[in-house]
């Protein structure tokens, strides 16, 4: 029921879904208004045996408050998505609506993957030169410690290879410069901890923000809030550019017959950075998968969050990131040792 | 001498300012080594009334820290151009060189506009469908508290109307969201005293990073951490949307006819996202004004920065700064008491 379209980018989203990827073995459970659901199944056409409806009155509006959604949520299409995770009746839960609620219900619900986790990490796909580069944390936390980063390094690893196969994915921390004394404490501080090798990921080292785009490492770490500028930035940069191609392109008659001439190389561009190819943001952390759609999405962008959760539930992410949680407090004390020791007489300028 | 080319690019970009802009009145003195420079004077073709030769054979390296500059930078090329200004011999120094050195000695040299202040913060002119805003602190300082951030926004806002002409610039706080309560606190806090319309800027709220590009207000205020992994990100995904826009336009035969035909328009589209049009990034705050130029700009590149310079030298930015940092601290004071009464009682999530 979630987003701003409802049921009709969510079916609609199913059939994208099945169309493009197939969706072999994939079966949907769909909770909300059965009316409204069962309409877009049959406009849709979608068979009967892939999706089960799940009937609920109640709806988590979209600006609700976290704290009143958790209150009040219960029985709600979107908490019963959660808890059919939970409760194993589905292996993944992807919703389009308000954000803070899915978070704060999912967390209630599913409980952290490890203990001193405070809030799930949001994960971004970013298309790059060379693929895809997961960028986290996009918005779950305002502020991050040096702690979280080098939990998020762990997390975003995990879901690189599992989601892109990529194999022993390079990861490297946001910063506004390469060397060892740039930036503030909380960044320095991981990428201390995160050079001692004694944590289990391929990290390379502190990378800048032009680096993102270049694909320079797989995985890039960074707090919430900058996280969430850098994309947010990088969407409107996208758009502004787009915006000035349309108009050169029809400013004149030889720019629309060049365009004209030019198109199929133009709309297999466009859909490279088409936001419907990188919807679909995991929230990592939790015990169980849940994938937050943009609330804005289109059907075939509703479809892509679902083949991330899809990606997500057939891969050992959840496995691989609890083995490697299990090993990081151990890990962290070590390496944390060493890197005081390490600084002693450091000059930090 | 600063900057990965030198005299070349320096003296290039003083005929490249003469060429575009007309160079009415303004005559250029020239630090550094008198025989590099001279050649490039005269290859140049430049008239030896528009340009004063001030030798001197020592240079800040562009990998010195700024202490060491500040210890040893005396006499150089680049201590004697922020001097000048200083003695009032120039209006305006512009480097391409160390940024670090020079924000270091130019605070030295010119001291803060005002107490209290602690660092000079960089400005950036990012096109946008409107024109150009200006976002700042773009990497001068690392973290901002409130105070800061409120400062920011009345040198940006004296900024925008000097360089940029626009008559009462429109100012936001870049955030993760545009409700009161979104955000940490240095930014809601700076929020809660720009809204009081106490302090003399035309304050509109919240903006996220897609506002930027769509040129939703004239003047983005943020952190410098923030703000330089903005600009550093915007600028990775042009040249990566460029990339690809260069890809598909010679992927084949009818992609390189059409790309020829619409050439005229593309060529002017490519001009407003040519880093060249937007190089020359002020410190504001000094008492003086100097002009960073990116130290891989081209000849053109840096006739902008000249530009830009000029612009501000001939602008009353100084005195209209000067004037709104005498009413700040009383202004603050006020504006505080307010904010924090107004807090009482509030929910803060």
């Amino acid at each position: 029921m979630g987003g701003d379209h409802g049921p009709s980018v969510v079916v609609g989203g199913v059939k994208a879904y099945i169309d493009r990827y197939g969706g072999e073995g994939v079966r949907f459970q769909l909770h909300g208004d059965e009316t409204a659901i069962r309409a877009e199944v049959a406009r849709n056409g979608l068979p009967a045996d892939v999706c089960e409806i799940r009937h609920t009155d109640k709806v988590v509006g979209m600006d609700e408050k976290p704290a009143q959604a958790m209150r009040r949520g219960k029985g709600s299409s979107l908490w019963n998505a959660i808890e059919a995770v939970k409760l194993g009746e589905a292996q993944a839960a992807v919703s389009a609506g308000n954000t803070g609620a899915l978070m704060a219900i999912s967390k209630l619900l599913l409980r952290m993957a490890v203990d001193g986790l405070e809030r799930p990490a949001i994960v971004a796909s970013w298309p790059t030169k060379r693929g895809f580069t997961a960028v986290l944390d996009v918005g779950a936390n305002i502020g991050s410690d040096a702690r979280q980063l080098v939990e998020f390094a762990i997390m975003g690893e995990a879901f690189q290879s599992a989601v892109h196969g990529v194999e022993k994915p390079t990861v490297g921390i946001l910063n506004v410069g390469s060397e060892d004394m740039k930036g503030h404490e909380e960044v320095r501080e991981a990428h201390a901890v995160l050079r001692t090798d004694a944590v289990p990921v391929n990290y390379t080292g502190f990378v800048e923000g032009h680096d993102i785009a270049a694909g320079t490492v797989d995985v890039v770490v960074t707090d919430g809030f900058t996280g969430n500028v850098a994309l947010k930035t990088a969407e409107g940069t996208a758009r502004f550019i787009s915006g000035l191609l349309k108009e050169a392109l029809t400013s004149g008659p030889m720019a629309k017959m060049g365009a004209l001439i030019a198109m199929p190389a133009l709309k297999k561009m466009a859909r490279r950075i088409d936001p419907s190819s990188v919807n679909g943001g995991p929230l990592l952390g939790l015990n169980g998968i849940v994938v937050k759609s943009h609330g804005g999405a289109t059907a075939e962008g509703y479809g892509n969050a679902i083949r991330v959760a899809v990606d997500l539930a057939r891969s050992d992410y959840l496995t691989k990131v609890s083995a490697n949680f299990a090993r990081l407090s151990a890990v962290l004390d070590t390496a944390e040792a060493a890197s005081d020791k390490e600084q002693t007489g450091e000059i930090q300028s």
